[in-house]
C-alpha cells in the first residue's frame, strides 16, 4: 500500500491535501491511491447543495456545518465546485469568507474546483474527491456546486441528499429555468428569507413541488393535504422522500438547525427505505459500464489502424456512406 | 429505398411529416429511413438560437424567418426543443403565434420537440430531425432551445451558426450562469432593445465578450480596438471568427435585417475558412465513435452471463473489490 495512503488512512491531514491534488490533477499515484482506497469507502453522507449564483449557499453551507460541529462530533468535507463560470473566481472568494469562520477547527476541510474542463470529467473529478474524503474517515461530505445544469444534475446524482437552495427577488421567468433542477431535490431551502417577496417565491415553489410531485393525490383521502405541505415537515408516501421546504437566512442563522434536522431524517429514510443502497448500487454500476466501454473502446481503437478509419470517415464525409454502414465495416473488419 | 424516402425526396410535406415522427419516435422506419437519406444530407445551413426563456427567442425566430422569406426563395425549417423545463408548455404556445405568422408559406416547416427524455437523447433527436430537413432539401434550419444547460450546449455544437439572445432586464445575480453559455455564441443578440437597462446590459455583455476573447490584445498593435468592438461588425481575428453583438426589438422589427446579414456573414466565413468542413468532420467523427463503443458495449454484454456482472457488482457494492478490479476480471475473462 502507497505511504501516502497509510498516512491517510491514519488521518494524517497533510496527506490527505496531498492525495485530493494527486486525484484531482487525475495522476498515475492519484489513481493507484483511489483503487487502494475503495475498499475504506461507503460510510459517507454525501451532501449536494446546489442553486443559482447570489443565493447565499456558501454562507448557508457555513452556518450548516458550524451548527453540526457544535452539536455533534462528526468530522466533515466541504468540496466547492464552479463549473458554470469560465470568469468568476467565484470558488476562491467563498473560500476566504469559509476560512475565517471554520479555520482553526481540525474536524473540518474544505476543498474547492474551480474546473473549466469537461463536464463529465467535473462529476468524475468530484466523484474521486468524494471518495478519498470518505476513506479519510469523513462523517458527512458537503458538495456546492453554482447553477442549474447537467454537471449539477450529474453531481446530485453522486450525493445521497440534494438540497436545491432559492432565494426571493428573482424574476419569474427564470422559473422555468429552475423547474427543471426542483426535480433533483430532497430538501429545497428558500434562502435570505428577511427579504421581501418571499411569500411570492414560497408560493410559487410550492406550485413548482405540487406540479411535480402532486401530494394532493397521493393524501386526498386523508383529507390533510393542505395541512401537509404547509406544514414543511418531510412526507414519507407510498412513493418514497417527498421534496420539502425550509427557510433559512444565514445572515442570522434562523432555520439552520431545523435544516439539520430534516438532512438528518433523511439520511435515516435513506438507510430505513433501502434508497441509500440503492443509488449506491446504481452509481457503482454506472461507473464500471462506463469503465467497461473506454476499456473495450482504448483495445479496439488500438488494434485499428488509424489510416483505416480515416479512409471510412472520408467516406462519410463525402456523403458516400452513412455512419451505420460505416460503424457495421468498422466492426466487422476488426482483427480477431 | 422505402416508399416514404422517395416521396420526400420528391418534396411530399406530408411524407416529411410522417418520416420526422418516426424518427422522433425512433421507430425501426425511422432509422432505416435515416440510414437511407445520409447520402442526401450536408447541404443545409443549421443555426442555433438559445436563450432564457422570456428573452423573445420565438418571435425573433419568427421575424427572422419572415424576412429571410420575403428577401429569398429560401427553404426554411424550424425546430423549437424545450427540455429545461418539465412543467411548461412554453413549446407548444410559441408554435400557436408561429402558425398565424408563418402559415401558408409553404416554404416553412415548423416542429415542435417538448420531450422530457434523458438529453443526450434530446441531442442525438434533434440531430436526427435536421438530417431529415436537410435531405428534404431545406436551406436553413433553425434549431431554437431554451436555457443554459448542457443540452445547449450539446446542440449548439451540431450548429454551424450559434445565436444567443439575451435581454435587459435580467439581474446581474444570473449573469454568471450566462458567461458560461456566451463561449458557444457565434452571434450575441441583445433583444427587446426598446427596454430600459440596455445600456447596462450592453455593457455588461460586451465586458463578458472582452475577458472572453480579449480582442484588445489581439488588435492592439492596430490601434483600433475600441472602434472594432464597438462597430458590431463581425471581426475575423486570426484566431477565426469573434462573437459579434446585435441589438435587436422583435416588436417592430428593427434590427432583424442586419441580424439575417450577420448569419450571411459567418455563413460565408464558415465555407471561405474551412470551419464548416472542420464541424462536420468533428461532429461525424464523434458520432461514429459513440455508434462503435454502443456496439462494442452492446457486444460484451451479450456475451457475458448476467449472473457473473451480478456476482462482480455485489462484491464491488460490498466494498470486497475496486471498480477497476472488476472490470478487469470482467474483461480478461471474457468469452472469446
Amino acid at each position: 500500500m502507497p505511504t501516502l495512503v497509510k498516512a491517510l488512512l491514519n488521518g494524517d491531514r497533510l496527506a490527505l491535501s496531498r492525495l485530493l491534488s494527486q486525484v484531482e490533477n487525475d495522476t498515475k499515484e492519484g489513481r493507484k491511491a483511489l483503487e487502494a482506497l475503495f475498499v475504506h469507502t461507503g460510510r459517507a453522507h454525501l451532501i449536494g447543495v446546489t442553486g443559482a449564483p447570489g443565493v447565499g449557499k456558501s454562507s448557508l453551507v457555513n452556518q450548516l456545518v458550524q451548527h453540526l460541529r457544535k452539536n455533534s462530533e462528526k468530522k466533515i468535507a466541504i468540496i466547492a465546485v464552479d463549473p458554470t463560470s469560465p470568469f468568476s473566481g467565484g470558488a476562491v472568494l467563498g473560500d476566504r469568507v469559509r476560512m475565517r469562520d471554520l479555520s482553526g477547527d481540525e474536524g473540518v476541510f474544505i476543498r474547492s474546483m474551480a474546473s473549466r474542463g469537461n463536464l463529465g470529467g467535473l462529476a468524475y473529478g468530484t466523484a474521486a474527491l468524494t471518495q478519498v474524503f470518505d476513506a479519510a474517515g469523513f462523517d458527512m461530505i458537503f458538495i456546492e456546486t453554482v447553477g442549474a445544469g447537467q454537471a449539477e444534475v450529474d453531481i446530485a446524482r453522486l450525493a445521497h441528499t440534494t438540497i436545491v437552495v432559492e432565494a426571493p427577488g428573482m424574476g419569474d421567468d427564470i422559473q422555468a429555468i429552475k423547474a427543471g433542477i426542483l426535480e433533483i431535490a430532497d430538501i429545497l431551502v428558500i434562502n435570505k428569507a428577511d427579504r421581501p417577496g418571499i411569500e411570492h417565491t414560497e408560493k410559487a415553489l410550492r406550485g413548482m413541488l405540487e406540479l411535480a410531485h402532486p401530494i394532493s393525490k397521493q393524501f386526498l383521502h386523508h383529507g390533510r393535504t393542505e395541512k401537509l405541505r404547509m406544514s414543511n415537515k418531510p412526507i414519507i408516501s407510498e412513493d418514497g422522500w417527498i421534496t420539502c421546504i425550509q427557510k433559512t437566512n444565514s445572515k442570522d442563522g434562523s432555520g439552520v438547525p431545523e435544516l439539520t434536522e430534516k438532512i438528518r431524517e433523511h439520511s435515516i429514510y435513506l438507510n430505513k427505505s433501502g434508497d441509500r443502497l440503492t443509488r449506491d448500487r446504481n452509481r457503482l454500476e454506472t461507473e464500471i459500464d462506463i469503465m467497461i466501454q473506454n476499456t473495450l473502446n482504448k483495445e479496439f481503437r488500438a488494434k485499428l489502424p488509424e489510416e483505416k478509419f480515416e479512409q471510412v470517415l472520408e467516406k462519410v464525409i463525402g456523403r458516400k456512406l452513412s455512419p451505420w454502414e460505416a460503424v457495421r465495416q468498422l466492426i466487422n473488419g476488426r482483427n480477431p
